[in-house]
């Protein structure tokens, strides 16, 4: 290796729009908590219990029969015909194989679409507080984006004011990215919402991303009869512009798998396999067939896994709702508690305090745009016994 | 479902950049091959062989352990660790973990590199016949390629000349990208010929993108007594404006999973970690087992597979040099034979013929760019028997 010379040219430049993306606050708080030995962690958007055995075992048989080499690059023919099939079953949609594409993430099915559809110098508008990784891929892809805080209502909670939805649209604007059920803030999109914002989508020629990777936690039986958030495919026809994101992570403990799929018009498939093809050539066909048992076999899992979320959400709401200075309101869906410290004004500084007292992780609600400061993520995907104590402990912290 | 209007508006624009993307040629061969029963596919870059059990294990049994969670987004600590320690071993490079950092794929590496370094605008200078993929990438970013023609020699084979190299570079160039051993050449760059590229990066503040992913593939004793082919990583300083792609998919026969690494200089960490959380939010900690097996366990593995493929490249060698028109050299790395057909100016037209003919499946010269044209590329890292079926077929259809 040769010396190194004292007048060393400085590194060439970075592209400024990678340099300047800020790094995850979640991710930061993540990885203060890494390796503590008192650590509990709710910060994150999973639980504590490992992917199911039944989809880990459907991955280990296809890698042990060799399902190692290169794989369609928009997924497993099978499993495409198996989402179409899901979409059906949960939500009467009625979806060629050829509107399916299978991604490596939630959050890579996101990038793909920024890809196909920001032009750079066109916007985005997302409604806020939300999962910040959405803001950081447009600006990756040259995007511009225009954030919109929802209403904060007076009884905790959050309300989406469509008219000013609509009024934060401009010529420039390629897309709406609305996430429902929402990441961090619990809201539910009702199905007149959903009409409003597709017809606005339709008549000014605006793509309409809608992220549903939360579709099957919801806990009012009454609002959701059949078990699952309303989708924007209920609505909609094949030729909308129109693309639903989704994923495996969260309904079957999956995050560590990272995938996920998208929902779009046919005319989308080849420009989203072109995109797949040239970011990552592709997923892995191994695991696609875990996927593909999560799908076929999973649905007694689920539907535990969302009546212990339900549990846990009200526990969490209770004990929440009894600590001084705490504002915050049932969520309707997702799992995440999404909650308000009066006199908080720094929320990052102020989950660092707690997780240094307390072992408890939160994300601080700034991570989550404007909005979002003065409150705190907890996510209730975890096992009872570790939240009871988390809240314990919070109490102990709050009082 | 709402009915379709027979006054439908059409779909909002796309990125142009996105909607001009071309599929990828070999992609093409390979969908028009996939099914056919006496398929030998030789198209694509990778054997027939699946991944090696101690590979699979070791990644089973982490699955089997629960490692189903979120993952630190430059990969396992200890993966980083053992990357430092076979780049050492093998290039007597010495780095510290923090130049490290796993990625989903050798392609998802590139495009990292390509999203942090390539401001829209700027270009990158690529010597063809190249993987074409790397310049769809570039398209992808908003970057510019100049493409530059290796010099095709009277004997077959290519050469790099570096003056046209350096004269191709002008003041918008952002990074050279250089892939040794070539795919799909199977020409590898001299260690004088690094030294010039190095300097001429140095002092024009360029950077240097080194696809090394065929670092294992050669196949002269005299010439790479190591038995690697040479690394930047061995000449070079670690503040050098200098990112080194790699790949777990060909050495250790893991094409279907998806994961690669980047060496980079340490300031570059952060930035190329930022942007995978916003890509794909990191890898899969389990498969991420499986790689450390192949870096600890895999040398007795890849040395038996290397010396196949330099069996396999003679036979090849040989079996194509006895047949009219055909003109070729050596390999020297790599696992490709390109060899030029006298008379054929459409070579994807001509490698649809052959598949159609003969079932043997060959990806088109054209499909590398400039320079590519007139070639063929066959893929040589498949089990013998099938090779030698191969060439019989090959040469009836030429004959």
């Amino acid at each position: 290796m040769a010396a190194i010379e004292e007048d060393k040219l400085p590194l060439p430049p970075l592209n400024p729009a990678a340099a300047a993306l800020e790094p995850s606050k979640i991710v930061d708080l993540w990885q203060l908590g890494a390796g503590r030995e008192d650590l509990i962690a709710l910060y994150v958007g999973e639980g504590d219990e490992a992917t199911p055995d039944f989809i880990t075992r459907a991955a280990t048989r296809a890698l042990a029969e060799g399902h190692t080499f290169y794989t369609p690059k928009r997924g497993l023919p099978e499993l495409r015909l198996a989402i179409a099939d899901y979409m059906a079953r949960h939500f009467g949609a009625d979806l060629k194989e050829e509107r399916v594409t299978v991604t490596s993430s939630g959050m890579n099915a996101i990038m793909l679409t920024l890809q196909a559809i920001l032009t750079p110098g066109a916007n985005l508008v997302v409604p806020t507080p939300v999962w910040p990784n959405i803001i950081s891929a447009a600006q990756i892809v040259g995007g511009q984006v225009k954030t919109l805080p929802q209403t904060a209502l007076p009884e905790g909670g959050f309300h989406l004011d469509l008219d000013r939805l609509f009024a934060t649209c401009d010529d420039n604007t390629a897309a709406i990215f609305l996430v429902s059920p929402s990441n961090p803030t619990g809201w539910v999109i009702s199905e007149a919402e959903q009409h409003a914002v597709l017809d606005f989508c339709r008549s000014r020629g605006i793509w309409l991303i809608a992220d549903e990777v939360y579709h099957r936690f919801v806990y009012d039986p009454a609002r959701f009869p059949a078990g699952v958030a309303p989708s924007f495919l209920q609505i909609a026809d094949p030729d909308d512009p129109l693309v639903v994101v989704n994923s495996f992570s969260k309904a079957w403990c999956m995050t560590g798998w990272r995938q996920g799929w998208l929902i779009h018009p046919a005319a989308l498939g080849p420009v989203i396999g072109n995109l797949i093809e040239f970011n990552t050539s592709g997923g892995q066909s191994f695991l696609q067939y875990g996927c593909l048992a999560a799908l076929t076999e999973g649905e007694s899992f689920v539907a535990a896994q969302v009546e212990r979320c339900g549990q846990a959400a009200e526990l969490v709401y209770q004990g929440l709702s009894a600590l001084p200075r705490v504002r915050l309101a049932r969520p309707a869906g997702a799992f995440y508690s999404f909650f308000r410290v009066d006199g908080v004004d720094d929320s990052l500084a102020f989950a660092k305090r707690i997780l240094a007292d307390t072992g408890v992780g939160l994300a601080p609600g700034s991570a989550f745009g404007p909005g979002g400061e003065g409150h705190l993520r907890l996510c209730f995907a975890g096992t009872p016994g570790r939240l009871s104590t988390a809240l314990e402990r919070i109490g102990q912290h709050l009082s």
